[in-house]
């Protein structure tokens, strides 16, 4: 879709719809929907060839894979979940058993957070998909609008991961030599708990799914303010570097672009050791507008190199 | 699809998944699932070809029917709209202006209930489909379950319309014959009001989206009652009479299959006069189980001839 494109859409949607209802405090702009009560609503839609490839996918990992994204938008709130609605969009051709393993899949991914399966839809459809909506709560919710002067810029472990995952099955690289990328693929983990533990202290918040260029100048866009990366502080975790080795591409500019880690990148002032939560110091917030990179002591304004979901994947 | 039907993977997961937060008070099961803080939330999903046709659909009226046939499940619960998410599946071919006409689609149907939009999400995906979650309120919830020996049965409105409608456009039929049936089909009207009217008197509720036989047939399954319906205080419109004139069909059978008028059909001990709701007496409740049709003074057992979402206008 070279034209309209996502942005453009959005843009569209929310100059024409601006929000009317005091029930809700924050509609269309951030990763979900706050409401007055507490309640966190966010939706999401997969589809085969568009956002996971059957050839290397099983039914217990889409199912997976579609509903830990789709959580990641109440972990960005620091929400925690309470139930998900799941429509499925069936071809004429699925199994009970394939549906059985879909929902196997949804299950592990979200038994540890006690998340119900609340509601859904079943219709047929000619492209396998599913579109989730998630509903959590939380008492202090976490916005993209936050950030301020002064502060840090933090990200909850390594990035590039999911996307080295991703072409290394598409590519049909030896698998044995990327075991952390591929399961981060698969396998997102969104991060509940480790949002549970941050949001005492982050002010902004937001989860890397369109890549830390695009999600850091989310960040600065509604936050009004200037964010620089340092690029001696991005950590690069081996099986990235090993990729971007092989196919000679700087990994910091391989991470800038990569979307889909579901790794929570947000400012505070500062954050303690919390207990099981990998936490990275990657930039810093100031006044201004704008994102910028740090290297070697020069700053540059740089662009958002977004990972943009209309045309990813795509055949 | 043959084999499973939408209703073995419905009974699939309710049985496996279970309710457990104590925040839902009802999940899979009603129209759409209540939380204890008085929400109702529930989600649909259409596709081009499965629920509408693009060679008489214009993009307005698939704006218009899908987010009216969304807000239907919360007139059934009677809770009154507050915010949709809308999930855009779009074809690479798409233009600004065929999603700027389905956006005014969207607003002309929920603007009348200050229904915000309140988010949602823009994919590439190979057919074009919409999936909308709405999210409503009621401080008294009309269930399915709640139907009561004693009681009448009601519908608000003549049924079997819009199955004319969608059949008259399909086979090309002069459209100035049956222009209420047309708008019934392309225009679906919520009722809202009508619900918030009724919800005094009504025990029990649902909307007629899988036709009268199966949907009253799921009134009486999820109440543990006996449903009759008179065959002769069913009305039958003179479009419906003279459609099914022409095709020799016999008008009940037509009006006991046909999907999509999205009325309610609820169970009272009596219902006053209620100004702008038009409302027909159709039937009776009393104890013992299962569906039974009245004709002449006798009554017979009849299986609910449905409307299966799954296997009506495919291709």
């Amino acid at each position: 879709m070279s034209n309209p494109t996502e942005q453009s859409i959005i843009d569209y949607i929310r100059k024409r719809f601006p929000k009317r209802r005091k029930e809700l405090v924050e509609g269309i702009g951030d990763d979900a929907a706050v409401f007055r009560n507490g309640f966190v609503i966010s939706t999401d839609s997969f589809f085969e060839n568009v956002h996971f490839a059957m050839s290397y996918f099983t039914y217990y990992a889409v199912g997976y894979h579609c509903l830990g994204a789709s959580l990641s938008d109440l972990a960005a709130m620091a929400a925690s979940p309470i139930c998900a609605f799941i429509s499925l969009h069936l071809t004429k051709s699925i199994s009970m058993k394939e549906i059985d393993q879909l929902h196997k899949g949804f299950r592990k991914v979200a038994d540890p957070f006690r998340c119900d399966l609340a509601g859904g839809d079943i219709v047929t459809s000619p492209a396998f998909g599913i579109s989730i909506t998630v509903v959590g709560r939380s008492r202090r919710v976490l916005f993209r609008s936050g950030a301020r002067p002064g502060s840090g810029l933090f990200v909850t472990n390594f990035l590039g991961l999911a996307e080295v995952g991703r072409r290394v099955l598409h590519e049909g690289l030896p698998r044995k030599d990327y075991p952390v990328s591929i399961a981060k693929h698969l396998f997102p983990a969104p991060r509940i708990q480790e949002a549970q533990g941050i949001k005492r202290y982050a002010e902004s918040c937001i989860d890397v799914s369109d890549g830390l260029s695009t999600d850091t100048f989310h960040l600065a866009e509604e936050s009004r303010v200037r964010i620089t990366i340092d690029a001696e502080h991005v950590p690069i975790h081996s099986e990235v570097g090993e990729y971007c080795s092989k196919k000679k591409i700087e990994p910091l500019d391989f991470i800038l672009a990569s979307g889909e880690d579901f790794e929570l990148l947000f400012t505070a002032k500062h954050v303690p050791r919390l207990a099981g939560v990998k936490i990275f110091r990657i930039g810093q917030v100031t006044k201004g507008s704008g994102l910028f990179l740090s290297a070697r002591g020069k700053e540059k304004r740089i662009e958002p190199t977004g990972y943009e979901h209309l045309t990813q994947h795509g055949n």
